[in-house]
């Protein structure tokens, strides 16, 4: 089937060889020029300098939007401009566990977003210790009443970050189901894969109508050592103080720029990353190794010569705590015609894979993409499943979407913790990511195919 | 030399083999056996997790001291006893660096030992940056009065861990430099060499006359960030703030065990650990595993048949502090004859090297133990040399020193941080270090010959 499609395609194909960086020795050169780009790291190294930490609705959140304007004009793009919506705010407070007995001392816990406050005093109950958010669900709710869930989980690293799909809910639904329980708290083993004292936040939403509690997540030194504490059988006292505050409604914004296309009518390439980031860390893994990526590719495509198609880069606000951003792009712009969407948020270490998501017509194009990044390593996957964080909620309503699978082997020891700092982006493989996307934005934004509709399939 | 060494001393060992424990057959069972030790790492697991951090001179540190002594008991030894002595503590109170200017943001910061304190609000004041602490020595003290020290330096893994001390001056003797030359206060990049958001505290005393200021270690990302940010050349402004307080005269206490020999004028065999942790983390590395070590080993050799020389197990109190322990056992003990001392203090890593400080009259009884060590794949290192911890006080008043060095090489990737935890102690490389202890306390405590006294040496 693939061969007959590319057979097929080839008269299209030819007819584009006038278009810059279509052609594939054009676009191998692009592609091979990006392994020496110095901007993806100086965006990073940028943000995650001069902004640090930039929380979603916060003072910082919005020091990095004007940041990113100021840089993205800078760097040469056109249409550079914020479009502002408000969210919800939720903001840390203090975050503390003591073990009373019967062994006193301290770990080591952060508190997950929307985590419910304690008084600042904290609480104190006894601890019910679970495997897994199933041994949870199975207990009675008079065993878990009035205590202090401990849910635990055995997540293991994967290179395709799967096992957070699998795992992460202990963190998103375990809350919830403590609270109906009755629970006066809950304490998580992060989400994560890393043994240090650096404990993994992340977004929770409460179930409709439950209460919520105070809700943390405990490093995991800390959640191996309270589950040795209470293997020793004997009751276990903790205090448990979180005092986040809900503080009403903030605005944030999505940063937007763009390399004008010369057929206003094909339709945009948006290429996507995040610039809000959780309040532990600068969010050089997440994200800002991904705008960098994704500007330094759309800057490399436009400069080779106008593309047919617009690029634009989108860098959304407000995607830790519950992909906001994504959501008022599109609201605002479900109608406009988008050609293929695509987004990096999976760190900074090499894309090893390449996915898409895109009409029968446009498989030659695939193929094509594939052919230009198998020298970058990248094995092609899915052509029927592709995804991004933001850009899921216009995935879910049939954009087209491509997608470069970074290698997420150690993404979860750095993930939404202390330790998501600039020093964890390795260079040579950010540029390898510059490339891969170079290669991918060169095709998709000259490619004289369209990329929709994509196949309705059964079960979807 | 040692070939003549060895011929003159054959006659002497020949007398030995009717002693336990003494025949290298004997020795290399009791070694091998030890491969499967389970004791050290049932103390290493039982202090970290029933006790915890265990700070010298609070509470913690006298539950160190209970659990200490009724788990040597436990185990069999004799003479299981507390000897107490007064100390000063320090305890550590809020820590908190945040940059105003040029970038606002937070840094993860911790007091080095016996720092000043802020007032609870912090204070503000410039910071001025040196790449090591001969730069902050070099420079006027108009150009430091009054303002925030940060000092940097560029200390690398190396095995025997030598870099500690080539580097940790900046810790040692940099907050008095900084002091003395005005400074309102000093952060120093952590002496460490891993990359994660845990800086690491350590002992400091202040230079005599020296007023104490507060000091503080950030981690090496955010040391880095903040080198960064200076290298843009911007003032950069930061309010540093650290309460912790001098609580008074408080005990500690050194726990002391033994397996008591056959002849009572043979002189006691040391071996050594330090019970006390600083309060950041359960100390598993330091020194957890240590005493878990030296007791297991000692454990095995009296069990193989009463030894010549007892064996005293001593798990010292208050070293992290300031050696008080180790002072206290020498002021107490001086007299007293002591055959040979070895000390565990560098972690759970394998031993490397073995290392000695002894009589010319013993350098048979050296190449023994060495012989006996190199199937562990322990090297011979120097016969002029070798140290510990608590036990330095006592080598330095000419007590023949034995050392089994252990690899550093990750050491200071947790050394004195939050990150020194249970989960960083490989077991197979603790059962390693038992059975090389094993092999030396065996031949060491029935060795016939005297390992004192010491060649006085040039320099000396």
């Amino acid at each position: 089937m693939k061969k007959l499609l590319l057979a097929a395609a080839l008269p299209l194909l030819a007819t584009s060889a006038s278009l810059p960086a279509q052609n594939p020795a054009q676009v191998a050169q692009l592609r091979d020029a990006a392994l020496t780009d110095q901007v993806a790291w100086d965006i990073t190294e940028g943000l995650t300098t001069e902004v640090g930490a930039r929380m979603a609705g916060t003072p910082a959140e919005a020091r990095a939007r004007a940041w990113a304007v100021a840089k993205l004009r800078a760097l040469g793009f056109a249409n550079v401009r914020v479009e502002t919506f408000d969210m919800p705010v939720w903001v840390r407070g203090e975050e503390r566990v003591e073990l009373l007995a019967p062994f006193p001392q301290k770990l080591v816990v952060t508190a997950l977003g929307n985590s419910g406050a304690t008084p600042a005093r904290g609480i104190e109950a006894q601890v019910i210790g679970f495997e897994s958010i199933q041994a949870l669900e199975a207990a009675s709710d008079a065993s878990v009443r009035g205590k202090i869930v401990f849910v635990s989980h055995n997540m293991s690293r994967t290179q395709d970050g799967s096992s957070y799909g699998d795992f992460g809910g202990a963190r998103r639904q375990g809350p919830s189901i403590a609270s109906r329980k009755g629970a006066a708290g809950i304490v998580i083993r992060s989400i994560g894969t890393d043994y240090h004292r650096n404990p993994h936040t992340g977004g929770q939403n409460w179930a409709q109508g439950v209460r919520p509690i105070p809700a943390g997540a405990l490093s995991l030194p800390d959640a191996e050592q309270l589950q040795r504490i209470l293997k020793r059988g004997l009751p276990v006292t903790m205090r448990l103080t979180l005092t986040p505050r809900n503080i009403g409604i903030r605005q944030s914004g999505n940063v937007i720029a763009e390399v004008p296309g010369t057929n206003p009518n094909a339709g945009v390439v948006v290429a996507a990353c995040h610039l809000d980031s959780w309040d532990l860390a600068t969010g050089a893994f997440d994200d800002a190794a991904g705008c960098g990526i994704v500007a330094a590719a759309a800057k490399r495509v436009g400069e080779a010569g106008r593309p047919l198609r617009t690029i634009r880069v989108i860098w959304f606000g407000a995607e830790e705590v519950g992909l906001f951003g994504g959501i008022a792009y599109r609201d605002r712009h479900r109608d406009e015609k988008h050609a293929v969407i695509a987004e990096s948020d999976f760190g900074a270490d090499r894309v090893w894979r390449f996915q898409s998501n895109v009409s029968t017509a446009a498989q030659p194009v695939v193929d094509r993409i594939a052919h230009a990044l198998a020298p970058l390593g990248i094995v092609k996957g899915a052509t029927d499943e592709a995804s991004g964080s933001d850009i899921s909620v216009l995935t879910a309503i049939g954009f087209p979407t491509l997608e470069l699978s970074q290698d997420g082997t150690r993404y979860f020891d750095y993930h939404h913790t202390p330790d998501d700092t600039l020093d964890k982006v390795d260079p040579a493989q950010l540029q390898q990511n510059v490339a891969a996307w170079t290669a991918m934005l060169a095709i998709a934004a000259n490619a004289p195919v369209e990329f929709g509709p994509v196949p309705t399939r059964a079960g979807q």
